[in-house]
């Protein structure tokens, strides 16, 4: 069971199965068929693109079956959660390495959380110096919050930190992008993009996105020559 | 090339390979030895567990490229970044979904982190009502961090927050563990361990840690019972 694009990726794995498709925004219907099928005695796998558990279906199933007082028990429903590579590691593969020091995702999509809160998130992980990674940066009804996002992070960061954008990470149609924080609104960005604002440390070398460890600075030019 | 550990979990990929082992502590020179190795026109594998991109490898490779003014073209160092499942997600998947909302990752290593920037982050975070994901939250010379960092986090969030700990996740060994935000730094972890700290919302059903997405809040039981 899946969203339609995200079996269609599955396709070399799924030959002989029964597939259920349904549209995105028919969570808690997919979740609740699959429960009614796992209850059934049916082995269900409820696909999700990237890691299930980030911003993905896993919480909603979990969420359902508490609702409906079920026990993870044999005759119950027994979930089990497979960790996938997640769309922000994805992305920051193809960027170089943005995410190599502590960072925070926050989704912008207000949809079920208020957007005042997701503000306070963004302007206290700024405050914080994370590497800040955007999911779910604009659709077509939300097509303000990046700009309000990147204008809430300016506050405490300089206008050129660097900011990578990756439309489709490893996908057909893949796009990478680097802008900097004072113009990253101005991008193409969708639902199937993840936004990286850098740090104060990240920077890019040779088309390459890095947020350093810091061995280098610590251990300077003589570790750096022994490893030489 | 990686550590000894890493090399092990992946010796069904390495037959016929030439391995080269190092310790766990010395990233430069690993780093240093595989460019070195690349530059002599090898295709160099280096090994990091979970995600290279993640407090791991990618960037150390950069790093040192750029300070030693390498470019990635031919004749140059190509480097390429494969994304893997990050220990954090690996870690949430058994715990059941905590990170289904914006969550943070710190890092309580301070080798290479002033501890004041540290607890500044986690202060931030919990303020922010992320939730926290811990890397590398106590080694033998680092006993006192996990304590502190769980003091900070109080500061902003009930005692009974739950909190997942995860060791060796999803390798043999592996301990799973639910514990609450007052007393999880008594828990038993290490370097291999990761703690996620729930956020205001997250709650533990039947041994599962879970952060809602809001769709139960948001549409309540009528969709709920459409959706069965």
């Amino acid at each position: 069971m899946g969203y339609r694009t995200y079996l269609e990726l599955a396709a070399p794995l799924l030959q002989g199965k029964q597939l259920i498709t349904s549209t995105m925004t028919r969570e808690l219907d997919r979740a609740g068929q699959a429960i009614d099928l796992a209850l059934q005695g049916k082995t269900v796998a409820l696909v999700s693109s990237g890691d299930p558990g980030i911003y993905a279906m896993a919480a909603v199933v979990f969420e359902l079956a508490r609702s409906r007082g079920l026990d993870p028990g044999p005759g119950g429903l027994p979930v089990r959660v497979i960790p996938g590579v997640p769309a922000v590691a994805a992305a920051a593969a193809l960027l170089g390495a943005p995410l190599s020091h502590d960072f925070a995702c926050v989704s912008l999509s207000d949809r079920l959380t208020p957007w005042e809160l997701i503000e306070k998130r963004l302007a206290l992980a700024a405050e914080a110096d994370f590497v800040i990674a955007l999911y779910n940066p604009r659709s077509k009804g939300r097509p303000w919050q990046l700009a309000r996002a990147c204008q809430v992070i300016a506050n405490h960061r300089d206008p050129a930190t660097p900011v990578g954008i990756v439309r489709r990470a490893q996908r057909p149609g893949q796009q990478v992008e680097l802008a900097e924080l004072a113009t990253a609104d101005q991008t193409e960005v969708d639902m199937q993009t993840i936004v990286i604002v850098g740090n104060s440390q990240s920077k890019v070398y040779q088309g390459r996105m890095i947020t350093p460890r810091g061995y280098i600075n610590k251990y300077g030019e003589r570790k750096n020559s022994a490893a030489g």
